[in-house]
């Protein structure tokens, strides 16, 4: 396959365990992928797990919050790498506050990466995939996609935001082949930051598969990406199944 | 592999297209079909499809309505064919009328249908599940279960009434490592009904891929069976890209 | 007033004390009053308690569960004492089991209770509405209506079962100028059952207006009865202030 | 009553036709209104109104998105003329845009104005409101509150992400004693804009009572002002008898 025909995985968002694991799992699929987080010089593990094992991975730095930046990633991946073929979106912001302390600085910023971000770059690979009439593009969400609970007012409001521009944006530009799908994920998932500030939580779930593995949520938009286009799913949800809901 | 350790996939309501999709699928991924419909002996075709692709099915009459029926049946495979390891609902009952003009009859005959005989089915499947400390169940819903639209009262009444049952159950039978999850298809499927009284609706859609293909549902059920317990849904939509939502 | 010019406010299941409580305010406002529970005999302190007042008001026993004794009600209603300006559906059925452990017997008795109870009078009472072109029908909710809690499966289906046709019967009849709403309520609620049964969280939060009072939620019933059909609300939810939801 | 002694009214967004009558509301329940707009000056007919009619008003021009002039607006009101018992926020931005030619200008403004500075706005006056511990906050949704249509992902994005934000506010606020509601309005209200924009759907349907009246939206808010504390309505949707929903 010469490098224009590739088909192009883009992570935005691949700084964590499930960003990391859904690139994994597409270059393992064949995809070339492209991984994008803040500081791209964080990426470079993940760049030599998937080539050691035989995958094809870039990694991008790209504040995803800058309109220049994000335009610039999409056009330059769409030029030197190749067609995006699934976008997905993971960049997550949960920060949780009190609304009566909330500064209005943090309320933006929550904002900007959770859905901000998200409209950027599912605009800008949009765009190219309404011009090839295919695409796929998945966004992460979480319990507080549906529901505001107290002492979660921004990250609610944030991922409610995201949540309901992503079933706009499946009901506009589903008809024009372009799958656009929500993966709610409701628990707690295997990644740094459970394991060093929730330790007696994860020691205890770890053992009995209550923790998300992100290999396995990973395997779920792996799936999205592939349903043929007469049974397309808009949304799903991931918990474990000793998880209190 | 000796009979009595066979992985037994029971399907009920396996009479439409979506039914006979689902028990073919599990028959290829080497599961013993139980498939079950009101009249037995109208499985005749699937039985010959499933057996002439190497699969191994059982057919059996009941109705799923009377609990000595649906008592009997689950007894009666588990003594002789396996343990059930998964359990699909997909008796459907979508017959639209106006509020005003429903009978009693009717009202009580959808709730029987589309709710009351996947209780039974479910709490008998469940029970013995629960025993074993594993399995799956996994239910058809449709449109109607989060929406009631005019002309729909009592279609809606019953599937919504069903969508709960089957929440209320992941909640409760989830910690027991029973998987329950509920499937929305949001769009005309490909069936006998559909090719015989929206002929024209079948002509145009189907050529572009806007029908709902079995197969392509059954395939979703397959996924949900085989997801991690660490990372189990709940509920998925499917409904053909081109679907008005 | 003439009798027969009498505006009549039918509440059935007038037995607890937000039923108690509708068929008072709508005495206070001038409504003949129409109460039906099971045994009318038990209404006789609302009785005295709405005529002591100076209202109007009549004690009806009728199992709304059997449809013959259902249509003579309504017959019977319009016939001898006026027009049905507004139904008030308030029987409730909140039985928790476990799902493993819940009988038949009981999942369709509570059905019939919530749902199809609610089935037979709504649409006597519509077919009357829709021949003169007027009227309401309010049906009472509980947090189990939208949501299937562990526990809950048999409750939940049914209370589902009753919004959903109510969300149907909103959207078929509100054309046709009848009012069909769904009053949610989350929270315990000031009966003798919760004074007997839960006696500690009474005794706590009742001084705290931590508890619905029946009159506080019969004033949003007698709200809905008259919003002008600009601005018609189908749902509204009530809980109090220190409710954790 | 002394102006110190004033209960204040404060609506934030009184420069549409709901604004007003919500504001004419309360003025002739008695509350000293302070009515919000960006350009303060627009608002004299209103104030004149409201002062024909006895009422007390006072006009604030006020960029809702810009925290230092909210932090004043709120400083001087609560200074200078009397404690805020209520705060209605309404600030529409209703412009629909396919998703795919969506600016980010307008996708930030359309956030700024329909959710940032809710935030804003209901931060300032929770905290006066949790000083005294008591006090109402009411929102004003629409149908693209908790649906995201085909060509509204802007409006639906930020409109979402006010509504999760008020549920979060509301159970954190609840036990505060300070009530957080939120108004779906589903449906063509009375407006200059609908006059202009729309005059055949105007002319077709208001003779029909087929447009929602600002004045009977505005009881709504009344009403939800004066609930006991004991029984609190977090969300209720308002639509005329003859929408289609």
């Amino acid at each position: 396959m010469s490098q224009q025909q590739s088909k192009v995985a883009l992570i935005i968002g691949a700084g964590d365990g499930n960003g990391a694991a859904i690139a994994r799992r597409f270059a393992r699929g064949g995809y070339e992928v492209c991984a994008v987080r803040r500081n791209g010089e964080k990426l470079q593990s993940l760049v030599d797990d998937v080539r050691a094992e035989g995958g094809r991975i870039h990694a991008f730095g790209c504040d995803a919050r800058k309109e220049e930046q994000v335009v610039e990633l999409i056009e330059n991946i769409e030029t030197n790498i190749g067609a995006i073929d699934v976008m997905v979106f993971n960049i997550g912001a949960n920060v949780p506050c009190s609304f009566l302390s909330e500064t209005s600085r943090k309320f933006i910023k929550i904002w900007e990466m959770a859905c901000f971000s998200a409209f950027l770059t599912a605009r800008e690979a949009a765009l190219r995939m309404d011009t090839r009439g295919r695409g796929s593009i998945i966004f992460t969400g979480a319990t507080a996609s549906t529901r505001g609970a107290s002492g979660f007012a921004s990250f609610a409001s944030a991922k409610s935001a995201l949540r309901t521009m992503a079933q706009s944006m499946a009901r506009e530009l589903g008809p024009k082949n372009i799958h656009v799908a929500h993966v709610v994920i409701d628990g707690p998932v295997d990644t740094d930051f459970i394991r060093e500030f929730m330790p007696k939580q994860y020691a205890e779930r770890m053992p009995l598969d209550g923790i998300l593995k992100p290999d396995h949520i990973a395997e779920n938009y792996w799936n999205l990406h592939h349903q043929p286009r007469d049974a397309w799913t808009f949304e799903l949800d991931l918990r474990p199944y000793m998880e209190n809901w």
